[in-house]
């Protein structure tokens, strides 16, 4: 790393007009004398932390950022009235540089991330989805844990501080205390904010990885992520656009199929719109998306009635909204499949979608489906309580879709097929069979275990195996080949 | 990435001539005039998947066959009567280049793999062994589950189209529509079919991972992985023969040791050839190697009777093969060390198999085989239906043996000790003791469960300490140690 | 790679001299004529073995010891009387090197390591508590698994061999038959000892992983690992002292907070100098550190008496130490905090250590206290053996606090939320809800069970809502927002 002078490095932000990236609107908001005034502020920032904090300060000066002249007090400015904001050597600065602040320069790219899942992220710590976090586990469990994936309900102190119960983190739906939802810093890391780092996929595994969503795992077993490992070098991470096929070809990473450029789509930075099934909740389902007026969106499962364009809605928040665009699972699924086909022929596409629809339709029909049936039986019954995770069943019920049936389903998605079977449709069979059974059966007792066992369990074909045994010959074949290639051991 | 105008590429072309590296066979075959046909189609194909799948076709144009004029064409192209082949403007040819397609070129090598495991690896699909995939997971889950890695049994459907059920996989072993076994493109991923990236590590690791074989898992906490990533510049991964000690020093992979050519020895691609244990079944053993004139081979287990080379063997197929070669499981454990001491001194590599030696043959004699006798006399005593799987007892004996007892002994074969112990004997004893046993005393009932204790557990001097108890200065032993060093907590 | 020739390899070490980084004295203890003798003996060990082993010897001719004129014979050296010693081809030479030998030109960092707990590592296998691998597992479980980090106390045989029960390995606290304690090698991997290579957490990641100090998986998951990951290039691994904020800016490896200079310490070869919990017990305390005048070191938990420097202290070995330096836990503290200043600016470090105390905090009181008051009542009323591991409740309480509480502390301490979350905090929960009580209560009996469920648990504000239940409204609560999240399903 070389370390060039502050002479230099100011000679070069001098050097350079306002690049053609960032928003014009903004460029043309920062008049020339605001910009002296700024490049003063910042020279004086740099000077003092460049000697407390040096790593911060010259990741800066190695950024893009400091190569077009934008610098600390562009992004860190505030309003005396912001609850955030502070007095700091002179200059009126917030900690803190929220979507809302990135919006200066980047306001399509912030529009793209508002209607996001990503964006509300921090809704599930907000409201009582956290039961699990707070009750059983620990109100510091949620500080060190959720909140550093989907983001804390930021609470200003005095002075420019947090309450340090709900930061640091860079949470991708924290609420922060200007009230937008989100933090741009999570995948373009401070103070770098590199694009190339932001398309790692280590960078989104930060947060989709583990035993409910290890989708950077199922990235890495899968050839795209081999070959992205074997291939970094050809990868041109530092291109604009980064248009698989155009920019590059060797591997994908998570943001070339869910978010970069392709021949013909732009960017996005919603990295639902190319996703056509749900794979979250405990049944999977399509989903046709709408967008409103104000850039929210909302999805509607396959099946639903979807409103037209034009139509009003009031959403929860009793706000009327004007729906200005509908996609159909199938226009979402269209999107993906215009990146795959950037490398593979269409064949092998639609094989792929084919493979991945009937493990999904499966897993919802023979576990999914029977096992939530079952609960909502239980429920019903009053054989459990209506308190969450106070029975060891809704944990065995919880693991099986949270955790197994998810990893099946995403190892399906991604072609990664340890996950898909071993770490997914193995440990669903496992939990499902030697555990939730067992357990329904002694929550139930008789007659109701009997009757939910006939209506939802062995009514489906894929667990009559269970009741009805297996034919003498189908066991003989069995055992003639387990002695073939094990020998006489079992 | 250069990417190089189709102009030049074709010029390249058109400069080499055919590369020494193909059997001389196969490039007599091509003649000339053939050879110009050959390349006006495959500059028609190019022209066109540029276009439409432009990542498919530059990989091409950046890979080693582009450079050598093998093109589009001289792999795709079909046979009219083939199962697979179908009319594609104006050509034949289809979509599956099997391994008989890539033995034009690369005989060698594909006759080598032909013996092997890998070949084998799709039969456990077409047998009842994936009773566990197709009956207890469900037929979705095997194609992109089991199939993704064993292969399927590919079924062709006209006009070039395949089953979406068996079709897309590059499953190392399978079974393609020439009938041929095997997928090079399991690990010459295409289209650049890079030696580089197939001897990545990860390259192996698409299928060698997870909780029933880690082995990559094992490698890369190993100093040998620790050192590949480390030192991955200084490989010079695409060396023609790639030897250890010559061609590189800094760390060896996977194929270092299983495939790659030494001082002394060629290229393998039967990955078998350096491996003296077997550790996949429930009981390891020592194998000897047999081959047969037809290039397959059969392992031997030490101490069953091998025959001569001459000798002449009917297989299950009915068909008779002579024996050409007989190698010891000691001559194939020489082969992997002739290999360790490209860089380790003597000393180091026999203690590291002394240490290997017990610690397989301890699992063995503690856990292995006193677990499958007692699996043995519960079926034979009728406490266990014949039907696999349908008891809780079947999953725990599957898992001590194909889950954990792998990972001790895989672990202990390459050096990870987080495997060999943590997620090796550490799980294997708590299986053992915590579950198999409790559970086989409440399966067998009195007297038996005694009795099975007796004549297969407690004979064991392993698992004395567990009737017989520990003497009172051993406690206090142990009580004092912990009082020091965790304090008096406990 | 480029191999040099012999004659060019030896022109150049004959053309330096010694160079500036080893001890002073050491460099004068070698005569010129001494060395000329030893350079002699060099190139007879390297002719040879750089045809037996190639690897290692190429690898020593690209290594910074072979630029600066250090041999074979500069470490293999023995004298005549060392028990491992032997006569090889005219030179008496031993296999191990030992923290010893490397201290005739290393004494700093051998001095460094001296007071380290990962010299001490080897104790813990020289004692009982590796009951649970010896008796438990197995000695050949021992040999491959604990000993490969920890250390063996190794045994030499006749003619320079070692017993291949105890060696080899590299463990970072293996006792050496020179009765050193330490493989300096553990780390600076032969025979290249490359300090770039040290410094890669894959490094520490040999031992540092795994189901009961997940270290190097943290990191990986961490905003710290993502950095290094993609920013390798960028980190002049090969600067002499690596400074953080100097030398480099883009992320930090294990190395750099743990060991390496920072622009006010020096480097540490005692990772234990900056840390200021100890979170390896049942219970987490903070620790203060003595510094004895044989370099030794002793850590006294905070609120216990603390020696002051001068004072004498009478060890376990009835040797008399004198106190040389005394560090609070919050000097420790403040040494890593500055080492996070270098990158970070200081509200955020605060804020991060509120986070990770208030975790430990929480888990020591809310779980791990409570189990450790249970258990030893258990113990006291005889309901459970004095013999460690023969009784289920004793391995789900080690897992317990050994296992998960780990994972969740050691995820708090390097910022990774999915262990500190998923593999922590949620799994200390279940087994404690789901296994633990419930064996408690089995285990105790009435009436001793309702006693101490009152007098530990449910006494403990975090465990109420087990026994009190939930509010109508707060369940109310949580099913609409279930149901809005994910439909009607449940």
């Amino acid at each position: 790393m070389r370390l060039v002078s502050w002479a230099l490095a100011s000679a070069i932000i001098a050097s350079l007009s306002l690049a053609s990236c960032i928003s014009p609107a903004a460029a043309e908001s920062i008049e020339s004398a605001t910009r002296k005034e700024f490049a003063k502020q910042d020279r004086a920032c740099f000077q003092c932390h460049r000697s407390l904090n040096p790593g911060l300060a010259e990741e800066w000066r190695s950024s893009a950022h400091a190569k077009k002249g934008v610098g600390c007090y562009d992004c860190h400015r505030a309003e005396k009235n912001d609850t955030d904001a502070f007095e700091h050597n002179g200059a009126t600065i917030a900690v803190i540089v929220s979507p809302k602040d990135c919006a200066r320069c980047h306001q399509n790219e912030v529009d793209q991330q508002k209607g996001s899942h990503h964006a509300k992220a921090g809704e599930i710590l907000a409201s009582l989805d956290n039961f699990l976090g707070e009750v059983v586990g620990g109100s510091p469990a949620v500080a060190v844990g959720c909140f550093q994936c989907h983001g804390s309900t930021v609470k200003a102190l005095p002075n420019g501080k947090f309450d340090p119960a709900t930061w640091p983190n860079t949470g991708i739906g924290r609420i922060n205390p200007d009230g937008s939802a989100g933090s741009c810093s999570a995948c373009h890391t401070r103070h770098n904010f590199s694009k190339a780092q932001a398309r790692q996929p280590g960078t989104c595994g930060k947060c989709h990885l583990g035993p409910d969503h290890p989708q950077v795992e199922i990235y890495q077993e899968s050839k795209h992520g081999i070959l992205w490992e074997a291939n970094k070098e050809r990868l041109n991470l530092d291109r604009k656009l980064w248009k698989p096929g155009v920019d590059y070809t060797a591997a994908p990473s998570c943001a070339t199929c869910h978010m970069s450029a392709t021949r013909t789509q732009g960017v996005t930075h919603d990295v639902g719109d190319r996703i056509s099934w749900t794979l979250r909740p405990a049944i999977s389902t399509k989903l046709n998306m709408v967008v409103f007026d104000d850039l929210s969106k909302m999805d509607v499962p396959e099946g639903q009635a979807l409103p037209n364009v034009g139509d009003e809605r009031k959403g929860s928040d009793d706000k009327v909204r004007k729906v200005t665009q509908v996609f159909t699972w199938q226009q979402r699924r269209e999107r993906m499949q215009d990146v795959c086909t950037s490398c593979h022929a269409g064949g092998l596409v639609n094989g792929f979608y084919k493979q991945f629809d009937d493990l999904v339709d499966m897993y919802n029909d023979k576990f999914a489906k029977p096992a939530a049936a079952v609960m909502a039986e239980l429920y019903k019954a009053k054989k459990l309580t209506p308190a969450p995770m106070d029975e060891k069943l809704e944990w065995t019920y919880y693991e099986l879709w949270h955790h197994e049936g998810r990893r099946a389903r995403h190892g399906a998605s991604m072609s990664g097929p340890d996950y898909a079977w071993w770490h997914g449709i193995y440990e669903v069979a496992k939990t499902f069979y030697l555990h939730f059974i067992p357990e329904v059966k002694e929550v139930a007792g008789e007659p109701l275990a009997t009757e939910l066992m006939d209506k939802y369990v062995y009514s489906q074909p894929g667990h009559r195996w269970l009741k009805e045994g297996m034919s003498k010959d189908q066991l003989q074949k069995i055992q003639d080949f387990y002695r073939q290639r094990y020998g006489d051991q079992k």
